[in-house]
């Protein structure tokens, strides 16, 4: 464990220091305004010239000076009317109050940036707030003057997101779609039998359905490609069929886990390195939802941030979503520092996205390029 | 290790099955329509009145009888135009291949309900999909009828969903609302400061931010209770504010690791029962966010079951949102098997479901029974 | 929601019950022995001949009857002396007391198997023990008599099961070992530099960190394949290592976000399948851990069974290991029911595992195949 | 998004920068050793005097200098023999080399303190190793000066890590036990029983197991104590029966999911945490066990240092062991940034712990202060 000596309170910047200033406490349990809040560092309280430290010190706790002259620290409710309570906010000894931090929190530089006590301070948490507003409108800033390349995994297609994904491929906003075989298959499979995995859209799982995403793959094998099988109308709706009619570029990357796989994967993975690169040195933006394999594969392939026009260089935002802070963690650990963690499921996060754009559209007076009827694949099945 | 015999296949119901089809493929990769689809379980095929095992046995494979009459697993990539494949989709023998799913599935109930091989049958999982629409309509129901308790835990506060649950109480949906000494401290935090521990509502940590929570709960000391605070005008918005003003009853029970606490808090845990068990067993529908131990505590006490007033009854409807499948697994260990799990962020969760609960109101021709401004805490902080 | 009426209690089962029995508390806040606690379902008491549900309804509660003839669910705690409590363990009404458990467990099959009221029932949970003892009599047994491929994640290279890993190999217990590129990588580089992605055995970064898996990777390259930096020295220790000089075969399978790839990586993934399924067919025990893509990949290659010489099934046995719940279902629902779920950190099964199978061995006079120095790797870094 | 200027090559530091050093590939997709190892930040390589970006820039490439005086980012795979390649390890531009790394990682302290692009930077992380080693010494330390208290869930008993648990108590390693209702509960129906929550030891449900929790706290409260339970010989074995056995005081907190409570319980929780910080301000470890409420709760009394008999500070150990980062990430969010966190199994932990403790005190030729036997539940149930 880590030792550390007292402060050196002959130092010029204790020299100046004030005695601290108490105030009773206006009734039991009550603290008198702005009286001194605790943190669980080595604590210094100036009273009549010397730094004494607090006896039982915790965070979270008022600091009363009794009559024998001792310090303690003390809950809140545990103080009686009139008891003598430090107030103060600045912990730099300035108003006769030192915060030890440095020493403390030197050694844990990840923590606590800035070498000041927090709360709150981590890096990526399901308590931190999500602002769908900023990312609508950096979004509909990139569909104008970039590129935001989309990296899927298949959860977005087991849930409902599926019909959201639609309507952002439709409306312009994907730049590419990267994914695996695994996203095609199920969005396909939901396209012919309005089920993933044999899970129809409200959960159930139906009769023979362990065999349908097969099924789908051999359709489509023996349609020779994706495109084919949407221009001889056996994929009518999804995903895929909307990059298809869209024109929207894909690149789907193979897999060792992957069933059959579809025509249009790459089964060599170098080789899906270099199409998903052509798209990367590209971007401008990415959306990463709820694939790890994909989202690090592309953090690999992309630099941290674009330079414009006029030279000047901004941020690639990077948006990663996951229903863990695991993978949005583990994306940063290999080096994706820039990514904006969200934690949350796929399919909210793609409902709410696009109403936070649909807003922002109207807002700005902009027409959506196109219309799409409601979710044509959900608690009904595929039709 | 288990250990199995295989069927009898002098039984009657082997007795009168027929051979397997086979058919060729009809190109390489490509499996004949309606091609069978294995599975991992022992499977038997009757070919010239004799039950063959296959070779190399794997899931989401075909058959393949080649010329010397021995049957083989083979992923359909490998297939070649001709082979000879097993088709049909019968699992029972009856079309001449037979899947023994009982003896492997019977000690692994759980798993696999009804003896059958299935994907996706997990209990909860954050894959499977949020039928927003039918939690919407049940929840306009139980306002109707019912009597809906919330159960929420801090994050609800932390996160913007804050204003989804001013609204929800607004509106009339909030028959009780439980929780503990920390929603309502970040809560009264947010409005007195526009921060939760210190972090604005756009994520950011503020200067002095750590003591914040602890005078939030000063000045409620100070007043008296939470009411007062509002009646006083030290809480002006917000979910306690909400209550206060609109008259639902709220009870706070209190932790071990509560600051402070509140002077409405029941610090007695038995009393905190009581206080909850008043509402518990009027209650209707329960719905649990982000608390694994105030949705364990509520789960302990609500019948699975509400008496209708014909006599009949019905399934208390349970929802249980968390980040994690753990929270919902741990509940229905604990006997809340009728919880149905929502695996979530639950911020985005509160979003979602008042869009669609206002889009039902909206169907159904039913006005809202008041309005509220736009979120009044948020990226802009609480005034 | 669904409905239900009540039991028919003109039925045979229950025209032969008795009435329920009741005793005395003996104290406040104490029941008598053999006290009936309740559940959460539909329950009915018999009293003088009628079918009485209690009021208050709620599970781990006891039944009191007052003066009054009403029956009332009440906690232990507020139970009186000499209060009436009814008594008994049937819940099948055969005492009297009726628990009204199919129709409203039927519909939830996965959550409750056997349509009882329990607690601990889902399927794969932290909270479930972990038997040590029995895997460890699997992997000798499977050691003499089978061929147990091992599916490993980076997370075990990342950590000290490094060298656990390694014990494996050495004593014979490997039968094939099935990764990816970052396995190998990492491994390699711990070799060379005591460092896995630049971060040190004992969790520090170090400086230029970030290129050494490059480096690690090129000089690889440079030697043309992993069996020849081994005999050229440039690989000293590690898994890598010991697959190549025990001779046991390694499968590395690429994926798109592999650095690199080392030389002996199957880039192409159908090729890769096949290198693993000439492992699977063989396999009569698989060990997953730390890998999601890798464990899935293997569960559908894998048969659940394995067929013994005397033509008798056995299932085969598969071992699940990660981080959280999740990886372990998602598989299940990948149709790899059989799975055993263990939810721990990788390194800490490994280490755990090895202590037992060792102690195993002990016990059975057996001497270890070989023999190897302590941990090469770890707190000390690469020699 | 922010945006930055490039850096101004006139100044000083760059002044006297000399052109960066270019050696060719020896061979296809193998690089020169030294070759300098590409970050996603924007990076300049001086080239005859002038500071160029390099073309699709991405990490973990080579950069290259082709024929035309351009500069490309390239993977190792890609580069041909003879390319000419940027070689060198700084990044400060004194090779000729730049990564403009302060603008653009300044914005993001907690990632990536020390502004270097690094891996591995995450605070917590299941693919951090653990050092069971220091650990182990540090408890053996704290057992001869100091007062380890334990905070624990109850996980702790529904595996096996009870018998652990209770080696620790035997052997002196627990100054203190801070813990809650359901731990004593499950660890007294383990001993009644030989099941907690009715699942025994080895995971599986037994017939009438819902209602084991409830006896056993009923026949608890009939004693009147734990320790009267002791005594009696109702509690024959445990963690609680430890606790008495050997004098170790115990503080059980209450709270709302509590059943019974046991006679023992705190249940007011103001009471309860004056009693938890009687061992609070006397702690000098604190070893937090899969619990977030209790470990938050203890995390909030504890000082972050402890004041040696010189006056010396140290820092107050302190362990947070959880199978999920959250909870670490949550307790550290909370002001308890001292914590090292362990993302494991609890039991795994214990039993790891305790072997490692065991070889150390063999070490030092210290002898156990007690012996046990064998673990007295787990696979055969409580005896």
């Amino acid at each position: 464990m880590p030792k550390f000596k007292h402060p050196d309170f002959t130092a010029p910047r204790f020299a100046n220091a004030r005695d601290a200033r108490f105030e009773p406490a206006p009734a039991d349990g009550v603290l008198p305004d702005g009286f001194f809040s605790t943190t669980n560092l080595p604590t210094y309280v100036r009273v009549n010239g010397r730094w004494l430290m607090p006896r039982e010190p915790r965070m979270d706790a008022a600091l009363v000076l009794n009559g024998q002259g001792e310090l303690w620290a003390r809950e809140g409710r545990r103080v009686n009317r009139g008891d003598r309570v430090a107030v103060g906010v600045r912990e730099d000894g300035s108003e006769g109050i030192f915060v030890f931090a440095e020493a403390f929190l030197a050694h844990d530089p990840t923590a606590l940036g800035g070498g000041e006590f927090r709360f709150m301070a981590s890096d990526v948490s399901r308590e931190k707030p999500i602002d769908y507003g900023v990312m609508a409108r950096i979004l509909i800033e990139e569909r104008e003057r970039g590129y935001p390349v989309w990296v899927c995994g298949p959860a977005l297609v087991h849930s409902r997101a599926r019909a959201d994904m639609v309507w952002f491929i439709d409306n312009g906003f994907v730049g590419a779609l990267l994914a695996g075989n695994a996203v095609a298959v199920h969005d396909i499979e939901a396209s012919m039998y309005g089920t993933t995995l044999g899970m129809s859209g409200t959960g159930e799982a139906t009769e023979g359905g362990h065999g349908l995403h097969m099924r789908a793959i051999n359709r489509v094998r023996a349609a020779g490609s994706i495109t084919q099988a949407v221009e001889r109308g056996a994929v009518t709706n999804g995903i895929m069929h909307a990059c298809v009619t869209r024109g929207v570029p894909f690149v789907l990357c193979g897999s060792i886990r992957d069933d059959g796989p579809l025509p249009d994967v790459y089964t060599d993975i170098t080789a899906a390195q270099d199409a998903m690169r052509a798209h990367a040195v590209k971007a401008t933006m990415a959306i990463l939802i709820a694939t790890a394999l994909h989202a690090i594969a592309t953090g690999n392939m992309l630099p941290a941030f674009v330079t414009e026009e006029d030279g000047a260089l901004r941020e690639l935002a990077t948006i990663c979503v996951d229903s863990s802070e695991f993978v949005v963690s583990k994306l940063k650990d290999r080096g994706t520092h820039q990514a904006f963690g969200v934690v949350t499921n796929a399919q909210d996060f793609m409902h709410i996205l696009r109403l936070y754009v649909e807003r922002e559209l109207s807002a700005r007076g902009l027409t959506k390029t196109a219309e799409i009827p409601a979710a044509t694949w959900g608690a009904g099945g595929a039709r």
